[in-house]
């Protein structure tokens, strides 16, 4: 009696957490794939310096009266995921789905009790994880993220964002993503551009929902990675996760990463992070026009306010040569109508 | 004096390379990049059993009442390149790049003289390469392909293809490509399939000249890659290619590769040769309907004849699990209405 309550109470709590996860999608997915406005096509933000500069900009180069038109093949746009399009604090999300697979993996490795960056994990103690610095972070991942199959991770990762919602703001992590970037995308691929997310996320962690939530294809998702392996597993071939780094897409990974997936160089670049500056650099470099964006969180009462000495998304060498590059730097709090698809 | 006619010759020589390239890419995008006719869509191709199954298994899978119908944005079709796009014998394209190169950098490693794999390409010892086996390549491949730029060796690769001839057909290589693959890869593209190249050979040898010859562009070329490291020279960011392997996009490293660049597994998969056995086996094990195609190389008098003993290209287990596994075997001799573009 016992295991069938069990049964039935799982399977209860396993069609409401796919209901959620549908439900999310739906409502964020609308937003994304719509046609942007002619009259505004960004209607989030502000009338003030950034948003003129994108409009400016892309109207430029896609009129091919324009001596600095761009052909619609080279429009490529690249965008950091985290604090650029969604959330990044208090941690990064991906972290977060990171030490709940801890938790739900624990039972197997008592060995993790008294091992760093697992017992960090279990006392909640975040500034143990952080001092575990990179090398804390690749031991989190090659526990949590390998050792199963890409499709077994793929599930796990959709059953995940189902369920878990932001500490703060009480909602899935997919419904934290900010409206005014969803509308650049949207304009930006009305527009003739290719969009990309380059993340330092993993890639296999931002595929299952992107193209639902940012209407970006997997394929044209870039990202850290580990390795896999191909093999046969009962006859049927399967692709194996590996406890091994494959490639780390942050910092110059950036460009690297770029010039392996896409092959040319962006027009246009997004981020909000030192680890997005040379992907800036890489991109307004290039000859002819190009256009580099910092998402700049100035907004403590409706995202959070962080630049300089930030534990997740730190921005100091990037802010300093964004006015000497050009850049346009967001100013989240005067510039953002809204932050959230689900406000007023 | 001298040095001026040397000038001029040298000028009058790139210009005449730069044409040769341009009108080589204009004779063979024209095809690539046509409408295919909707009455018969591959017309090189004679009425047999590999156009017939290719035709029902496109229409089947984009017709939106059939019960095995594909949405638009998950029909992915691979192609293998050498040998299955483009003449592979008797040697690879690529190979034959590398040995130019090798010649062209002698002067700068005398060291070369008495060391294998370069010895044998001084001595036009081809069974001395073959006997090198890939370790032989990879030198090869780290002593030609590295220590430059991206964007230099873009423009070396191009020089080269402008000017190189294949050795039997005395014409540009971008032109022995097989004319039944341009139709076949024209009209899965207006079926609404997102094609794709995969191949053993460099990434960066093939994105150059995809787009115009195949109609692929450089984003949907996946290949074998050299690492790439981002840094400044003269203050200006750079990728220099560095002399390490980065990815065998072979064997099991298509499937690998596949699942790395593109997130999905194929709908459709093309290959010649055993390197491609994964490939096949990895996209017609997928859930739902999936097509296997092999082009079996038959025709010794328009092409070549090989399979099982081959140097290149060697076709043997992929042959044997062709038929237990439902792949289309295309006999070139019997199947195709001519191989190349500029034949009649």
């Amino acid at each position: 009696m016992r295991t069938r309550t069990t049964l039935a109470t799982a399977a209860m709590l396993a069609v409401a957490a796919l209901l959620g996860w549908l439900m999310a999608l739906g409502r964020t997915a609308a937003l994304a794939q719509d046609k942007p406005d002619a009259a505004d096509p960004l209607p989030s933000w502000n009338d003030g310096p950034s948003k003129k500069a994108i409009i400016e900009f892309v109207t430029k180069v896609t009129k091919e009266s324009s001596t600095v038109f761009v052909p619609r093949e080279e429009r490529i746009a690249t965008f950091d995921n985290d604090g650029t399009l969604w959330v990044e604090q208090p941690m990064y999300n991906q972290l977060a789905f990171a030490l709940d697979r801890v938790k739900v993996l624990a039972p197997q490795h008592p060995e993790w009790k008294e091992k760093q960056p697992f017992k960090a994990v279990f006392d909640g103690d975040l500034k143990g994880m952080v001092a575990a610095g990179q090398k804390g972070l690749v031991e989190l991942v090659k526990a949590t993220h390998a050792g199963i199959t890409t499709e077994e991770f793929e599930s796990i990762v959709k059953r995940w964002l189902a369920k878990a919602r932001h500490p703060r703001f009480q909602r899935p992590y997919t419904e934290c993503v900010y409206q005014p970037m969803l509308e650049l995308l949207m304009y930006l691929r009305a527009k003739g551009f290719k969009t990309y997310i380059v993340s330092g996320g993993g890639v296999e962690f931002m595929r299952p929902w992107t193209q639902k939530v940012y209407g970006v294809p997997p394929e044209q998702v870039i990202g850290s990675s580990i390795k896999v392996k191909y093999e046969l597993r009962d006859d049927k071939p399967v692709l194996a996760r590996l406890p091994e780094v494959d490639f780390i897409d942050d910092n110059a990974g950036k460009p690297v990463g770029i010039n392996k997936f896409v092959g040319r160089r962006p027009v246009m670049a997004f981020g909000n992070s030192d680890g997005d500056f040379e992907m800036l650099q890489w991109t307004t470099t290039g000859k002819g026009p190009r256009f580099g964006l910092i998402v700049h969180h100035t907004d403590g009462e409706r995202e959070y306010a962080y630049d300089r000495g930030s534990h997740f998304g730190r921005l100091d060498k990037a802010l300093d040569a964004a006015s000497r590059n050009g850049w346009v730097v967001v100013d989240m709090k005067k510039e953002w109508k809204r932050v959230f698809p689900l406000e007023k």
